[in-house]
């Protein structure tokens, strides 16, 4: 039976990648597996340099003064290395939820950090507008989707000082201007591979500017000096990640994935603003194309929903326990056909009640 | 062609595991993907606790007060994580090269290191004794096995203060009182698995003793009390980790893997005493039973011995730069005959030179 798998992350990857990220498990080198060879070797290095540049491509940002990073420990140990490298005396973080609330925690280690806006108000189900940004902090950070709440920022402040962007959920997904990021980071757990490394795109000029002694592991410096290779990398998911952007890039780049996203949205929202039995979370006009979150009106009807969606081969769709209701997860790797199939069942829903 | 898989890390693997994490990237979990499910899937979290489970009981510390994670980052995570949690004034290592050498580096960022000894003046050929502990410092730090040097420590010091130890190139691989240590960690690219995670096992009444404030990231308490799940963990990692210290339960756990591993190391070593062309690195005492390090005595023969274990599908014997000459790396998943094969070409180049 067909899966369509709507999980938040880790999530559905294309199938052709993990075919062959399976076959490199048993010969990916000279009879050698993937897991069993020097990541020093030529055929790693290869794989590294490949992965890095393919970020950059996709991005647009080759020539540009950017480099590309795969690092362990997820967006989480973003939340201290973007503060690390780059707070010396104060910054301003956008509040959009969980994701962006523990980023916050963890600067605040360092320095002050000050909520330029925040939509804790309404528990997240909107992306704050109209906010200033201070001159003379070191930077602003914003996470650009918010997986638990099903918002995404659809565009981005102007900002004085280096933009910082949190992209875990969304990277990869929709065209943007790149170049007015000076920071990006996502774990690669959504759109970019399995758990287990995390891209960090950095525009160099940034670093360097604080006082205090970074460990050799946070430092983004180090790491850029010896080409993401400082220590062993996470060999596996750096591979599994390059064979995903690779496939990204054959399809057409994010260009071609933006519309098929665009139609997995358009027909999942409107399937939740047309069916009465449901009801979306997030404010329209920020809900995210990635994660649409919604609960049924009738809450008695869940044990019949539960098992209609589950018959027809699809997991993952429950909500976060701070949202509840629904999430359906709608990444790169999951095609339109596994969103008419959750469509059908919510019609059938419908025409059942 | 059989290969025989001399590398240092990441290195050879057990082939069933391999065979078996090949077959999880295609079906794990009913039609589903290792890499495609949620880490907070029953599926995943069942591999995570086998994972930690294993590892205490294979090295006999179940019950008696230590804690398992799978982290990321690698052992030099653990050169700075390790000081974060456990240094306030000053510490105690002993330098045994190059690894020890970053270790201490990492944690003079944060307090102060005195060396209780160091075998610097000999390129780290053999391991310091007879050097005394304060008592009044914080830790203890020491590397029990050298890969780049050869170096194995066949004891450990009595020690007044917590006793932690970097363990990544010899974790699993010989019979010793784990619970003599308060804190072990290792790099799984050895004997437990691909690179991706990191196994530490802390004793938990030696924590919580610092005045500065952890970033949650870097905090053992913290990752404890998230069962080593605050993040989204490496879940190909972890898994295939998982997978290779259920093989070594299966084969009889370390005792039994220690025989075998005996066998390895004193064949090899009895060629490299025996053999005129060659000399070992190592002072003999102080050999390690993972990776033996030797030179051709005449340097002339390199062409000729290097395209010999070539073609006897060897590979990764060259050794690191600071040693020149070869490394053989002999992990828990390198077989005897492997060992033989080297052999009997050192021995083929002693008949023909």
């Amino acid at each position: 039976m067909q899966k369509h798998n709507f999980s938040a992350g880790p999530c559905v990857l294309p199938k052709e990648v993990i075919q062959k990220a399976s076959e490199a498990l048993l010969d990916f080198d000279n009879g050698l597996s993937l897991i069993e060879i020097s990541h020093r070797s030529k055929s790693f290095v290869d794989v590294m340099e490949q992965a890095r540049s393919l970020a950059l491509e996709l991005l647009g940002l080759e020539g540009k003064g950017y480099k590309a990073l795969f690092l362990q420990g997820g967006a989480s140990m973003q939340f201290l290395m973007v503060a690390q490298n780059l707070l010396e005396k104060k910054a301003a973080y956008l509040n959009t939820g969980t994701w962006a609330d523990k980023a916050i925690k963890e600067a605040k280690i360092y320095a002050d950090i000050i909520e330029v806006a925040s939509s804790k108000d309404a528990n997240y189900n909107y992306i704050p507008k109209g906010f200033d940004i201070p001159e003379d902090l070191d930077y602003f950070h914003c996470t650009s989707n918010n997986t638990i709440f099903g918002t995404q920022m659809k565009s981005f402040p102007k900002s004085p000082i280096p933009l910082v962007c949190d992209m875990s959920s969304d990277i990869f997904s929709r065209t943007l201007d790149f170049s007015q990021f000076d920071l990006i980071y996502a774990g690669a757990q959504k759109n970019m591979g399995p758990a287990g490394t995390t891209l960090i795109i950095v525009k160099e000029d940034i670093l360097g500017k604080v006082s205090r002694k970074i460990p050799s592991m946070l430092d983004y410096k180090v790491h850029i000096d010896k080409s993401s290779m400082f220590n062993t990398p996470p060999v596996f998911a750096v591979y599994t990640s390059m064979l995903t952007m690779q496939w990204l890039k054959d399809l057409g780049g994010i260009k071609a994935i933006e519309q098929e996203n665009d139609k997995k949205a358009r027909l999942m929202y409107s399937e939740i603003d047309l069916n009465p039995l449901f009801k979306g979370f997030a404010a329209k006009e920020d809900r995210s194309d990635m994660n649409a979150t919604f609960t049924l009106v009738n809450e008695d009807l869940k044990e019949t929903f539960d098992t209609m969606w589950k018959e027809a081969g699809i997991n993952g769709l429950s909500g976060h326990r701070s949202v509840g209701g629904y999430r359906a997860s709608m990444y790169n790797a999951l095609s339109l056909d596994s969103v008419k199939v959750l469509v059908e069942v919510m019609n059938e829903l419908e025409s059942k009640a």
